[in-house]
């Protein structure tokens, strides 16, 4: 598979965008290298995505200032000797160049360079405590890891922000070709994934084969994957289980392409190689939900009513089976649907898996809009109108969780139209979820996913073609 | 392939062993979570070394505490509705058994508890911000991230690691399962590897297929792997180069088992199959060296003599090839082995594949011995006295590495005795090192890591058999 590389001019050209809208100085940190189990032992280096966005090069400690129109990065001097191991680092200079700069300067003069308009300068978070150190010292306040909670409004970093999530919300046509390679490579991961498992005994062995798949491609990771056939565990990070026929897998793997974009895909197949008519039920029942979600990605859509589409989707299919029992309208006021789906519809999708959620939900929700305070609405990362270049993803999902149906605090409204006797023979049936990349278009939305199998026939065949 | 495990009663034991030999308590952090590129996207969790050695569980936030001979762990509690999204968790009197320990608690009770000692006890380093500041107030001193260059002697933190080397430097049974599981799997890695050379027209396809392998077993990395055409690079961490006949791969990739333990495997191999007569003639100088220094892996040998005898018999080799003219002793003195083989024999391998190198040389170096001043000596990272049940890696190397070979620092001392006309032919020599890891018995060492080929014929016949 070819690799995709963002041509230095998108760089130059975001850089610009975002200097014509800010009205102070700002100071963007790519984050340090984190120490795994020694200081010489790190974790593969992630830069911040805000400065991947602009840079485009993970470069360690490195610190991107814009002021008065121009991009100067500051960079650590190669340490003498470093040489004999590192091999030969390419010149300021010729940083200058590829990277497509003002200037490229000695971290060591950052302090000074910017000193005269410390008191107005914007920044936004970093994840690592050094970068924070740095950061802090350089403009004079504290700036913490975080979350994007400290950002207030009518404060210069909160308008910094602002200004980001203006760009990054709509993505330019560089960006939509990384989404559309991570999601080509993720695909291929899942079909591997699909592939592996006639043959494989355990959950680790699926999950190996995906990884291989995502590693020849150059990718990384975008999140923890979720590879298991514990599907209602839904932030399951662990994969070593046995598998034995009867068995569903759920898989919720991405990909990360060099420049750090996000691919995002879920699927769900019978260890067997076939769904048992009550897995293919509740399958078909998700699977409607999802198609219906996807029919209304469209330019000026509110997200959340995409959420509520599938919702009443998920609510009438599971009534329809006899789970339920009663009026759709009702069992939807009643809370109905968060008993079985209790997350959002889907979230943005860009550099970030999450985009932008270290802004916290400055990003995911449109001003005036706050997140509802009803259990499974309350998780919806994302509610905006929907506008042209935006990519986000649509993953309705179905599972039994014990610590929800044992409670009365999720299930009373809805009391006994929750046939518990029809449910329990719905037992092999843990956790559905169907997830595609899904890019806003004028027209179709365009599925970036759409490689991977999704209808129950379409996957058994895969799964069995492993064989 | 089998998965191991260690019996808590092992984990028992090494508590009790250490419980016996400190006179302080001490108190161990696994260290925290890291947020990646936002806090709910995290590195893969890899707890202390330390704290895997003698808990063997990767909680994050927890803590081991060790007083009067009792062992108690420390634990977040779970937060309200976390078994929603992570499943239920154990409870405290469930893991108090599943890990043998005398007591488990919540982490909020950990200041209080140990208040009444908090001026005699004992810690070691954490790599992360947030343990070391959790440990800095339980403390009441400063405790920084950090490579055990705060550990003075005399001090009980000094004490404390003197201990936990005494215990980690010789491994018992449980920790050599581990290490010959890790040496198997990384085994099968480089196999893989190997067999996927000659369809890969890129380093990451050979990447991408060793990860599968590690992966599938359930294994993480124990470093961040190499895998480059370019092996005179020698902390290389890309690998997206194309591959093209005449071309060497050097990968030096390790699998970390679920409970921690580092294996550790160089190899390198033609990408068209065959050695050329000048690659051939310096793979078996480097293999002749690597075998000779694995003989002596002796009980009561001095590592340092081992580096010793790989450093000769490189130069004696790489004279009779003619690019050194002279009497090898002469040569020795003057330095000449550095210019191609400028690092150390190998180190210590176990929990860290170099392990316990977050204690600085304390662990690496017996009382008594510092490292040398010498360019190439100076790297030794291990110089003991081999004792019974130590692992080591051994892993000479040749480079041409243009740093060393353009500067005078380096090459003076030899002077026209380097043939760089000789040394000319050998261009198509970039990088070539071969490393297996290594356990001390009371007779001939075991190599954990026979089953990877190691003659140019064995590796050629492999690389031949993936086509």
């Amino acid at each position: 598979m070819r690799a995709f590389k963002t041509p230095v001019s998108t760089f130059v050209a975001r850089r610009n965008a975002l200097h014509a809208t800010i009205r102070t100085p700002a100071l963007l940190a790519a984050g340090a290298l984190r120490a795994r189990n020694y200081p010489a032992n790190g974790y593969p280096f992630r830069a911040s995505s805000h400065f991947l966005y602009l840079v485009g090069a993970a470069l360690p400690s490195a610190v991107l200032w814009l002021s008065d129109g121009k991009s100067t990065l500051f960079i650590e001097p190669e340490e003498p000797g470093a040489d004999l191991w590192d091999g030969p680092k390419p010149s300021f200079d010729s940083l200058r160049e590829t990277l497509g700069m003002d200037q490229v300067r000695d971290l060591s003069e950052l302090e000074s360079a910017i000193e005269a308009q410390r008191n107005s300068i914007a920044t936004l978070p970093t994840q690592d405590a050094a970068s924070c150190e740095l950061l802090s010292r350089c403009l004079g306040r504290q700036i913490q890891p975080g979350s994007g909670a400290s950002l207030k409004d009518g404060a210069p970093d909160a308008a910094l922000a602002d200004a980001m999530i203006a760009l990054r919300l709509r993505h330019d046509d560089a960006a939509l070709e990384q989404l559309r390679w991570a999601a080509s490579v993720t695909a291929q991961a899942h079909l591997a994934g699909m592939r592996a498992t006639r043959t494989a005994r355990s959950e680790t062995e699926i999950f190996g084969a995906m990884m291989g798949v995502l590693r020849t491609a150059g990718h990384e990771d975008s999140f923890g994957p979720i590879v298991s056939k514990n599907g209602e565990v839904l932030h399951n990070i662990r994969h070593d289980n046995a598998l034995a026929d009867g068995d569903l897998v759920l898989a919720d793997v991405g990909g990360e392409t060099p420049e750090g974009w996000a691919g995002d895909i879920t699927r769900v197949w019978p260890v067997s190689g076939t769904f048992s008519p009550t897995q293919r039920a509740i399958y078909d029942v998700v699977l409607a939900a999802q198609c219906k979600a996807i029919e209304r990605v469209r330019i000026g859509v509110r997200y959340r009513d995409i959420h509520e589409t599938a919702k009443r989707v998920m609510v009438q299919g599971v009534r329809d089976l006899g789970i339920f029992r009663g009026e759709v309208d009702g069992l939807l006021e009643r809370g109905a649907a968060a008993i079985f789906f209790p997350h959002g519809i889907g979230h943005l999708l860009g550099l970030d898996v999450h985009d932008m959620e270290d802004l916290g939900d400055r990003a995911g929700y449109a001003a005036g809009r706050t997140r509802s305070k009803a259990f499974g609405d309350c998780y919806l990362r994302l509610d905006r109108d929907l506008e042209p270049r935006m990519a986000v993803t649509i993953e309705p999902g179905f599972y039994q969780v014990p610590a929800i149906l044992a409670s009365p605090a999720y299930t009373a409204a809805v009391g006994n139209d929750l046939r518990r006797d029809v449910l329990a023979k719905y037992a092999d049936v843990r956790g559905i979820r169907i997830e595609d990349d899904v890019v806003v278009t004028q027209g179709d939305p365009e599925v970036l996913t759409k490689e991977v199998p999704k209808t129950a026939e379409e996957v058994e065949a895969i799964v069995q073609s492993g064989r």
